[in-house]
C-alpha cells in the first residue's frame, strides 16, 4: 500500500491579525506545521492552533523561523549557526509547551520560509538546525526539502527524515526545485500536478523540467489553506489518493 | 536544621546587551531565575544561562515577563488572564527547551517584574498564571511573594509553593511589603537586614514596619548580582546562615 | 453653516497581514489617523497609507499607540510621561517622514487605543502627550475625547484642540463615555445614533444615558471602516449630513 | 586648509541596556550618527542622545539600520528595495522628530552596520536608501564608505556625499576595505594608523594591502567611543590632526 502525509502551516495569525483558514484545512490534511512566535503567532494563536489540531486528531509540528515578523520570515537572514540552533530550540520547546500542557507532543520539526530556504542551499546551516532539534529530542522528524541539505544533514545526525515535495513546482534533474524566476518553476494545470504527485508516490519518479525522468521521493506534500480555491485543489488531491489506493498517513506513522 | 534558598534573576542580557554579572552570582545561591526572552534575554544568552547553571549544579526555574523588552518588564499591563496564561506556557516551554537540550529540566517558576507584583496583588491574574504552570507540569514549584496572591493561588491549584522574603525590604503588619513611597519600605542597614532574615527562617517571624512582630515564612530569599556591592551582600549573607547553622538549599530540596 | 469632521484609523496592517478597508473608507472621510508603526502598520504600510491619502486629498493625522503589536495598543501600559512624550515624539516624526516624503504634512494627532483611553482618564499623561506634540510642532491639532483630559492638557498648552464624539456611544451626564460594561453604553439604533450626531452639531446637545440634556461640542465623529455594515453606516451619515447642511470640513480647516 | 570631519555612532543603548560611553565620545568628534529604534535605541534613549549632541554643538545625523534589534543591525537581510527606503525614511523622520523638538534637524545619513556593508556593494539598494533620503530632504548629506556603491548612488541621484575612510582597516587597490578574514584587514600600529589617515586627508592617498598607492578622498573618519583605549586613540588622532594643520570640521561645513 502507497503512503503520503499532507501537510500545512497553520496558526500564522498574530495579535489582532487574522491569516489563514485553519478550520478549514484542518480537517483536509494529515500533518499541521505550526508558527512559534518569531516569524509569525503569539502565544494565544498557538494555544488555540495545538487545541485544535488535537481535536481533529492530526499530527503536530513545529515550524520555526526568523525572528523577522514584519517579513513573515520570508527575508533572508545571515544569523550564524550557533544562532539558528538556538532559535530552534527556543521555538521548539515553545510550541511543544503548549502541547505538553494538553498532553500531546510535537512529532515534527519544518523550518519556515527563508530559513527553509536557506537551509535546503546550506549544509553548516542544516547541521546547526538539526543539531538542536537532535539536543532537544531526537525522536523528531525533520521534514526537509526532497534533495536539499537539511535532508541530508538530518539523515547525516541521525534524525527520522521526512522529504517533502510540491504539487505545483517543477523540478531540475538535480531534484532541486527549478527557481522561481526560471520557465517551467510553477506547474499550473491542476490535473497534471496532482497526476505528478500521485507518480511521485506510487513509481518514486517525476519529469524534470528538461524532460528527463529523474528520482523523488514523497513522504509528504505541502498544501495550502490560504483561500477557497487552495482549499479545492487539497479537495481533490485527496479524492485522487483514495481512488489511487493512496493513503493518508501522518508522518509519525511512517517507517522514516 | 534551617533551610533556606538563595535565588536571583539571571540571563538577562540580550543581543550586543549585557547585563547583570552572571558568572559571579551563580556560585553563591542556590536557585537561578531565568529569563525567557520576553522581557529581556534571547536565545543564545538563555543556551548560555543554563549551561552555566547547570555546571554549577544550581537549580533553574523560569522568570516568565511580559513583552515589553522596551520596558525590561517593569510595566504594568493590563493583560487578560488567558493572554497571562498562554504568555507563561510560551516561556516555560522556551526555557524547559534548553534545559531539555542538556539534560535537565527547570524546577521552578518565579514571574519577572511587573508581572510578579501585579500577580501579587490580583488573584485572577494569579490563578490565570498558576493554571498554565500546572497544565505545562503540576511538579514545578512556584515561587511567590510571602502573603501575596500568587502564593494563595498556587496553594489553592495544587502547586508545591516556596515562599519569597526580602532582605532589604520593610513589611506591614498583613504580610504585605511597605509600599517603596512609604517611610520604612527599605532596610538599607546590611546587618539588621541580614538579621532580619535570619529571624525569618528560623523563628518565622519578623518586625513589621509598625514595630509589631508578625509572622512569616521564608523559604527563599532574593538577593542580586548586578554589581559588587550586592555581591558582597550575597557573601556576607552566606557567611551568616553558615554560623545560624542555616543550610543553603534550592527550592527542589525542600519538602513543599 | 454647520461643520464636521469624519476621522476614521487607517493604516493598520502590518507586514503579511491585512486590517481594515482603506480603500473603501478613504473616499467617505475628511480626516485619517494614520498609525505609526508601535501598535500597528511598518514602513512599507505607512508610505502605502500616506499616498492613498495625499491622492484622495483628505487630511493626514497621526495616531501613536504603546509600543505593544501582540496587544495591537488595546492594553494599558503604564508608562511614564517621559516615556509617553518620547513615543509620541518618535510616531509623530516617523510617521511626518513619509508626509514629507511627499510634500505634505500631518496636521493632526489622535493617540490610539489604551493611550487614547488612558489620556482621556489622566491628566498627567496627556500633559506629556501634550508636550511632546507641541515641541514637535505647536501647530498640530490634538483630536481629543470630548470631556477628556486630553482635551483640558491640549487647551491648558495653547494647542489647537479638536472634540471628538462617537455616533454609537452613550453619554454619562459629566460628558464621559458610558462604560462598555453598563447598559445604555452604545446606542444600537442607526437612525438614533446619527440623529444624536446631527444634534450634536447643530445643537451642542445630546441626551445623556440618565435622561438629561447636556452640552457637547462636535468637531469630529469617529467612524470605521473595517467592514461592509460600518461603511455603510458612514455612507448613511454623510447623506444625514447633507441634509441638514452639515458640511464635511477636515479639522484643519476649522476654526480652532 | 585641511579638513576632516570626526564621526562616531552614538545613542546604541536601549531601555534598561546601555552600550557606549556617549558622554565621553562626544566632545571629541564632530559628528554623531545616531541609532534610530530599529537595531538599537528608543524613543527615551533618542531624545537624551539628541540632547546632548545638541548641548555639544556637534552635528547630528541618521544611523538607520535593519529592523534586527536581535542581531544589532549587523546581520545581512535580504530586504526589497522599496522595503529598504521605507526603513530609511520611517527612521529619519523618527530621530529628525526629536531634533525638530530641540530646534535643531538631522544634517547627515550614515546606514548601519549590515545595511552599510549591503549598501557598500550592491548599487540597487544603495539607490533605494538614497531616493528615500532626497525624497525625506535632498539636503541631507549622505556619509558613505570611500568607494561603494553608496558613495556612487548618492552622487548619481544629486545628493551632498561626504565619504568615510577607516583609520584602523587597510585598503584593497580598488579602495575598497580588505576582508577582515584576510591578512592586512587591520592596522594595528597606532601611530600607523593615524600617520596613513593624515596622508588620506593631505595627500589624498593611502598604501593599499598590495603595497601600492592609491587615490582616496576622506571626508570623516569613524571612531569608537566604546572603551579607555578608542577613546584615547581618538584624542591621540586629534592631537595629530592639530599638529598638522587639519581642523576638525562637521560634514555640514564641508563643501561637498
Amino acid at each position: 500500500m502507497y503512503r503520503v502525509d499532507l501537510n500545512s502551516d497553520l496558526g500564522e495569525s498574530f495579535g489582532q491579525y487574522t491569516l489563514g483558514m485553519d478550520d478549514k484545512i484542518i480537517p483536509l490534511i494529515s500533518s499541521a506545521n505550526v508558527a512559534c512566535g518569531y516569524h509569525a503567532s503569539d502565544p494565544v494563536v498557538m494555544e488555540k492552533t495545538v487545541a485544535m489540531a488535537k481535536e481533529a486528531g492530526i499530527q503536530v509540528g513545529a515550524h520555526p523561523g526568523f525572528p523577522d515578523l514584519m517579513g513573515f520570515g520570508r527575508r533572508n537572514m545571515n544569523v550564524t549557526p550557533k544562532e539558528a540552533k538556538a532559535y530552534v530550540v527556543y521555538q521548539l520547546g515553545a510550541l511543544d509547551g503548549f502541547c505538553r500542557a494538553k498532553g500531546i507532543r510535537i512529532r515534527h520539526v519544518k523550518p519556515h520560509g527563508a530559513l527553509y530556504n536557506m537551509a535546503a542551499k546550506d549544509y553548516h546551516l542544516s547541521k546547526a538546525i538539526c543539531e538542536g532539534i537532535r539536543e532537544y529530542d531526537p525522536k523528531l522528524i525533520v521534514l526537509a526539502l526532497s534533495g536539499g541539505q537539511l535532508a541530508k544533514a538530518a539523515m547525516d545526525l541521525g534524525l527520522p527524515t521526512a522529504l517533502e515535495v510540491f504539487a505545483d513546482r517543477g523540478y531540475e534533474e538535480d531534484g532541486t526545485l527549478v527557481d522561481r524566476r526560471k520557465e517551467g518553476a510553477m506547474i499550473t494545470d491542476e490535473d497534471q500536478a496532482i497526476s505528478r504527485v500521485v507518480r511521485m508516490v506510487k513509481e518514486k519518479k517525476v519529469t524534470a523540467v528538461t524532460g528527463k525522468d529523474i528520482s523523488i521521493q514523497a513522504d509528504s506534500v505541502c498544501v495550502h489553506g490560504d483561500g477557497a480555491k487552495a482549499l479545492a485543489f487539497v479537495a481533490k488531491i485527496r479524492q485522487a489518493f483514495e481512488k489511487e489506493g493512496i493513503q493518508l498517513t501522518p508522518l509519525a506513522g511512517m517507517n522514516l
